[in-house]
Order: structure tokens, then sequence, then C-alpha cells
């Protein structure tokens, strides 16, 4: 992982981090991104969601998208993957925030192809829910062909982490105002069998109860 | 708001929403925004707070930062609002997929200056936790001057949601595998009141009970 002009950031400085550590556990435990590209001259931002193995971050999609015929050709990309954690309310509405964990990373898509194609696509899998792969059928020759994966290293990447309370100004501690932190969660709810499942195949597997039980509790 | 060849929705076409109550219904219950801009010639992608006011969307940030020293300028953007809702666990893998909403602006931004800004900081307050504006301390004259605001307005938009459960291949609905849907759910916690208030300041105010009162019931 390299700390490049772009890939710095700029602004609250101290809220950054570049470390392999950091940077892995926030990816862990997201799996929406969003990616941006250049595409006919403008800007174009979509949401996918991907997976980490390793140092490599993963991305799939039908190979007729405008996501994958554009980033198979190896362009500029920028990935963001957000999420605001709290709403910080502060005594001024000018440092009023938000507590946040971010993860930017800029580089060229690659297209994975090959024996190492199906596993990326394990990898995204697993990255959203262990042990599902296992649990379901995997693909044919044909889906296989249907789907493009990219593979971005995490070379030029950083987070940027806002935790805690407001910060407000020295004077303005003493005014009549409330001031503190409304948390935002995440979780999951109950797991709801396919209406068209059998009885004898509705116990909910393994992979779905680790997943839930782990996130919940 | 206007169909055009860049905001239609071309995967599963039938996942498209463009009437404005759908739009403003997605965008008024979330307030994460992924901003794409091009910055010397490669893309950028900066997540950020929102606020929609009727047809306008504004986002706000300092003077000097990256995001608004570009978007003022009135460069072509493109914001995406995404948000994962479930995930879709089918018996065959390569029809897994996930439930979520989406919005997708693309537009340019406008600098917003004098009586209006102050007009558009209040509206971005108003979306995240309505009656907080009211609550707190206005900003100065200066705090104004350090604050840009940029509004885009609702033309070029389109939203996109995929809602319940697997759609297997019909040859799978015999297989063994279990099939469903895991939801995922956002709420807030329990506020958190800054340590350094004063006893007296410590009852939670109406904005805040409103919005976690709202939300979680």
């Amino acid at each position: 992982m390299k700390k490049t002009k772009r890939s710095t950031v700029k602004r609250v400085p101290k809220r950054g981090l570049y470390d392999q550590k950091s940077i892995y556990k926030l990816l862990d435990r997201n799996h929406l991104c969003h990616v941006g590209f250049i595409y006919e001259d403008f800007p174009v931002v979509i949401p996918t969601l991907y997976g980490r193995k390793e140092n490599t971050i993963f991305l799939h999609g039908a190979v007729v998208s405008r996501l994958m015929t554009s980033l198979k050709k190896e362009i500029p990309l920028c990935i963001s993957i957000a999420k605001t954690t709290g709403i910080v309310l502060a005594r001024s509405a000018f440092n009023h925030s938000l507590n946040y964990e971010s993860v930017i990373l800029y580089g060229n898509g690659r297209l994975v192809e090959g024996f190492e194609k199906e596993e990326a696509l394990k990898a995204i899998s697993d990255h959203l829910i262990i042990g599902r792969w296992e649990e379901c059928r995997p693909p044919t020759t044909k889906e296989l062909k249907a789907t493009h994966v990219i593979s971005i290293d995490l070379d030029e990447v950083s987070a940027k982490v806002r935790t805690g309370g407001p910060q407000d100004d020295k004077e303005d501690y003493s005014s009549e105002y409330w001031a503190g932190v409304i948390p935002i969660k995440e979780g999951f709810g109950v797991p709801q069998p396919d209406q068209q499942l059998p009885d004898r195949l509705k116990k909910i597997p393994a992979s779905v109860q680790n997943l839930t039980h782990k996130t919940n509790n």
C-alpha cells in the first residue's frame, strides 16, 4: 500500500488511516461499494457488491453491463466504501457532523479469467456470507461466461474514520443547547425462507445462522 | 424530471423508477450520497451528506475541500445514493442477489449564495434531523463564509429498487438447497448526551426523540 497525493486524506488529516490492518477490517465488515469511472467523457458512479481476498478487491457483473464493459478496458477507477455510524449534534449548527467509516481506492481494473475467475466469485460470496458457496449449486460454464470479474489491487488506498462526540467552539460550551450523538446501527433481520421450499429444507443453514448470530450479538 | 439515455436503467429495466414520488421517498429516507466527478483527468468518488428541498439536492463542505472547489466550477457530476436491504440467497450461486434501493442523479452543481445559502444549510439539517436547526446556535457570518453549498436539480434522475425473494432457474427448484432472504436493517441506537453537558441540559430534545422514535418503531 502506498500513500500518493490523491490517496492522502486532506480534510481533517488526523482521521486518515493507511495501515493494512485497519483497511482490511473496514473492508471486511462492509459489502457495498460505489465505483466511479469516466464514460463518454462524463463521470459515472455505480453501486455494487465487492469482495476482498488478500490484497485484492473483486467486482462482478453481467458481461453486457456498462460497469463491466468499461472496467475491463483497464480504465482508471475510484472505489468508495462508506457508512455513517452516528449523527453528531453539536451546540452550533456549524460543528454538526457525522460519525462514519470510509475507504477510498484508486486503481485500474483487470479482467479475471480462467481458473482465477471462479476463485474470485467464491471470494465475493465468502465476503458477503462465508460458507454459502458450498451450500448452493456452483456456476455452470454458461453462467461463468455471462459474468465478468474485475480485480483491483489494494495499492493506492486510504481509510477515514470519525468516532466520538461533538467538538464545539470553546465559547459554545456554556450555551443552553443539548449536544450528543445518535448512533446509527445496522444489523440483520430474521432470515425468511423462500416460500417454495419444501418443509424438509426449511431449516436455516449454518452459513445464515453464523452470519446473523455473529453480527447481531 | 426527464428520462435520458444515461439516466435510463439498462440492467433489469423493470426495476427502474422515474416518478417524482418514488424518487423523493427514497431520497428522504437516506442521507449519505456518493459524488463522482472528474478531477485532473481521473475519476473521484467522495461520500458526503445531502439534503433535499423540493426538486433540488444540496451538498455542503469546507470552501477549501476538493469536492467544493471542483463542484463550484459547475463540472458534470454523478450522485449515487444506495443502500442494501437484504441478502438474497438463491439455490444457484449465479442467481444470488441483493435487495437494494438506489437513486442516480446526473447534472452540474451550482454554487448557492446569499440568502439562499442559509436556507440550503437548514434544508440539509432538516433532511437529517428535522427541528434540530432551531435547537442549536445558528451559523455566524464567518462560519457561513467557510462553507460552500452546491445545488443540483433533480432533473436527470432515476431510481432502482429490488425487493423480494430469489428467482431461481426452473430446474433448480427441485434441488436440495436452502433459499431465502436475510433482511438488512438500519436503525438508531440510544442517544448519547455529550459528557460535558450540565445536568439541567441532559434531557433529550424533541428533534432527537422524534427521529429515533419514528425510525425505530
